[in-house]
């Protein structure tokens, strides 16, 4: 809710309380991920959908945030991992870096496809990384008795809840804002090399080029752009 | 999802499993409210509900269901039990049984009433022990950032989710059946004489008279009946 801080100077309220040295060995383009992408995928995703041992999950979307909520989920070893996308090229991605199961929402019929992977049981926890009232149907018809729905992404309109099938299923489903209180285990563990943030930064511009950047990221699909990086 | 058990004989499968010894002590009306009433509002109202001391609640609903919300959230000593209803009897039966501050919704505006007594905070959690759509609409619109919505009614249709404002404000929201696994602790508690349950059996009937019985508490309002028991 404050100004953007793509400046050469930036006032920010209070940073003595968000503040982490750089340790050389990490990764610049890993770092600028911890400051947001990472910490929301793992805080907001993976920590509200309770993700444990031998869960299966789903993440919805392949973006930033849900590759992120991919390889932090794997920190607490689940079973199977998900991922629902339209773009082949993310969900090749997500493959990568630790999908188990790709669907492509634009080709098969999501719903029915994760209910046929988990025998009709649904998942344990479903992510829902895009924002859109697609993408929450999804999550409300894939997730079993008990199981967790959690909201990662912004959402520009109201959605339908199927409170009259779920209001039985014992579901527990989060809204959040990043907190941003595990960047600095999500630091270390980046530094041990268990979470190959790199690869999500797939451009790099200088601060000169940013409107071409902000293109790029614009098509992200056909420039098979993930994170932008700008250099300043 | 099984027959119902007002039957001279009922098989109950596994019924090993929650059964349990009726003191001589508790009284038999109190000993009929445990076996759905009380734990689903204890475990579903006010254990998903996560209520605190010192917490600000809300219970949407002065039925049964939610006047065990308003005995059971006292456990955990919140500093405000608000109660919203459309019938003053109700309401009236809520103060006696511990509520802090009552709402006619009928009447007033239940959400700006309930913003205005918490200085425009919200509250930290907030019982939805209706079942509709405009009781679901208070809850959403009064829960405040990091609080809860407990979903404990049975729903019959879809509701709109805001998601578009509350995909911020750090929610958990819980729907459910009811566990039973706190009714030997409400056992005890109602022996113990801290959750006087046996205000709720406001009419009586044998079983003779069942089709009676059971207009009385379709009449509930004008009857002044909260639970009606059957005596076989």
């Amino acid at each position: 809710m404050i100004d953007g801080t793509q400046a050469e100077f930036v006032r920010t309220p209070f940073a003595d309380n968000s503040l982490y040295l750089l340790p050389e060995a990490l990764n610049e383009d890993v770092a600028v991920l911890l400051s947001d992408a990472l910490p929301t995928a793992h805080e907001i995703g993976v920590q509200y959908g309770n993700v444990q041992p031998g869960d299966t999950i789903a993440v919805i979307g392949a973006g930033p945030v849900g590759m992120g909520c991919v390889l932090t989920a794997q920190l607490y070893s689940p079973s199977s991992i998900i991922v629902i996308d339209m773009d082949d090229n993310r969900l090749a991605m997500a493959r990568e870096l630790g999908a188990t199961h790709t669907i492509n929402s634009a080709q098969e019929d999501a719903i029915a496809r994760v209910l046929e992977i988990t025998e009709g049981r649904g998942v344990d926890c479903a992510i829902e990384a895009v924002g859109l009232e697609a993408t929450w149907n999804i999550c409300q018809h894939i997730v079993k008795e008990g199981g967790h729905i959690a909201n990662v992404d912004v959402h520009g309109k109201p959605v339908q809840f199927a409170l009259e099938k779920l209001w039985i299923k014992n579901l527990t489903i989060t809204t959040s804002l990043v907190n941003a209180n595990t960047t600095s285990m999500l630091l270390k563990t980046c530094c041990s090399g268990k979470l190959p943030m790199e690869k999500l930064a797939t451009h790099s511009f200088g601060f000169s080029e940013l409107g071409k950047a902000y293109d790029v990221f614009k098509h992200a699909a056909d420039e098979k752009a993930m994170k932008v990086m700008i250099d300043f």
